[in-house]
């Protein structure tokens, strides 16, 4: 008898929870494994399985980890790498460096396992509607592994390379994008209201013209309507620009609007609002124009 | 026996030769000025009027101003406002301050004229097919005389106030941001291949991504095929987040990421690619981060 496929999802936060019920509701056994007992709880609640990573790891065959950074991915790699099945596969989903995907391939292959460089895409309502979008590099045998529990989790699964690296540097570059035209948003908004334009008039007219984003019509209505409830938190892009601005160092390559969209991100955390949602931002840009925000 | 209803388009580039061409198919009298003869003679081709304007001013319903600059405006709002007709309107289309639009309708105020602060959006492709959105602000009055007009040019006429001031005031916020996109899709492209991924790569991914832009889909085509056949040029970004900036300045409204993109649009500019699609200002990127573009 043949043990069913089996996946565990280590990191239940907005993004992994969501992958977690995606993978659980398509009848995939399913582990969620968290640090916070509350986010376990979520899982278990709807019939989500738990427990220790060391307990369970040698029934995997696909490993996700979805949490914050690369220290964190690097523990939990190591701590599994010895007890996983040969064959069985990594799925490494936040974002980090291209070096970094490409040192975690070479040691989880070290120990006869796969490695898929994933990061994720698309946000907390995506992720839990099973919708996310890939960004992923590996060997054939690694995305063959990983496809069912992606068929569960994803809308679209880009194939980038069958080698570490390319997942990351794409992801990347979506954040770069992302974190400066969160700032833009904050900057156009509030400088609208230094001339007397009120934001949900900017918002109105801008989305219908070549000054749009898929930023500037998502997080607009946030500062229109002056809620700040974190969907994705201002410290995600005081930590995902900093690793933008860290690997352009790295190249010696100058990324002066990253740098500037950074240096406003790491104001707002400083001045407060890091746990609030990104377009908190705003308040960075409010203060220093003298304008009043909604 | 009434004259027909008659409109001049003074400034016959991109923009104003589209609008002139599309007020002409509605069987407008429309005549088109410019100081050059190669663009007159593009609108004469299809049928269309010209003539000077201290010999015309006095037949005219409205007069649509799509020139560069506040300089140029004024100087054909000072020659036109002692010969039009009372009751007519002037149609002000090019990127100017808030401020500079007030200043204009008293002017022509005091000349019993109506006056449109209507600034444009669009590109020519959609100019040349009577799509524009014109971002306008003006008395009631001003719009009506204006109607038959915009109709023909326009896809979208936003009516922004009763005075004019915020049509100018949502066009610059739309150029931030604009500017600032170009410039932030030059940077992740360039970035993106100082990683070893190439722009189309780049292009194909990001544009389903949350990174993405209209400005990031527009021209980052540009930057992947190596095409810069001026649609727009860098010197009308060095112009226009100049203007952003100044604005700003006046406003003691801080704009780091405006400041930023004007930096890189004025030093492609130096580098002599003013004159080139402002996509070029990717060329500088590359340049500072010693990547080769495709």
């Amino acid at each position: 008898m043949t043990s069913p496929y089996t996946i565990a999802v280590a990191g239940l936060g907005s993004m992994g929870l969501g992958m977690a019920n995606s993978s659980h509701r398509a009848n995939i056994k399913t582990y969620g494994i968290d640090v916070n007992p509350q986010q376990i709880e979520k899982f278990t609640s709807i019939g989500g399985l738990t427990g220790q990573l060391p307990n369970i790891a040698g029934e995997l065959d696909c490993l996700f980890i979805v949490v914050v950074n690369a220290a964190q991915t690097k523990t939990i790699i190591e701590q599994s790498v010895n007890l996983m099945k040969k064959g069985s596969v990594i799925i490494s989903c936040a974002t980090v460096s291209p070096d970094f995907a490409r040192q975690m391939q070479t040691l989880c292959e070290a120990h006869d396992l796969l490695y898929l460089d994933a990061p994720i895409s698309g946000g907390s309502v995506k992720a839990a509607a099973g919708n996310i979008t890939v960004l992923a590099a590996g060997r054939p045998d690694a995305f063959a592994k990983a496809q069912t529990a992606l068929d569960a989790m994803a809308e679209k699964v880009f194939t980038l390379g069958d080698t570490a690296g390319p997942g990351s540097a794409l992801k990347v570059v979506n954040q770069l994008l992302a974190g400066v035209h969160i700032a833009a948003t904050a900057e156009a908004m509030t400088f609208g209201l230094s001339q007397g334009i009120a934001p949900q008039t900017t918002l109105d007219v801008i989305s219908q013209c070549a000054g749009t984003s898929w930023m500037f019509e998502n997080r607009g209505p946030h500062i229109a309507e002056g809620d700040y409830t974190p969907h994705s938190a201002v410290d995600i892009f005081v930590k995902d620009m900093g690793i933008v601005c860290d690997i352009a160092a790295e190249a010696n390559f100058p990324a002066p609007l990253s740098a500037t969209a950074l240096e406003q991100f790491s104001a707002a955390a400083k001045a407060g609002h890091g746990s609030e949602d990104d377009a908190a931002v705003a308040k960075i840009y409010a203060k220093n124009g003298n304008v009043e925000l909604p």
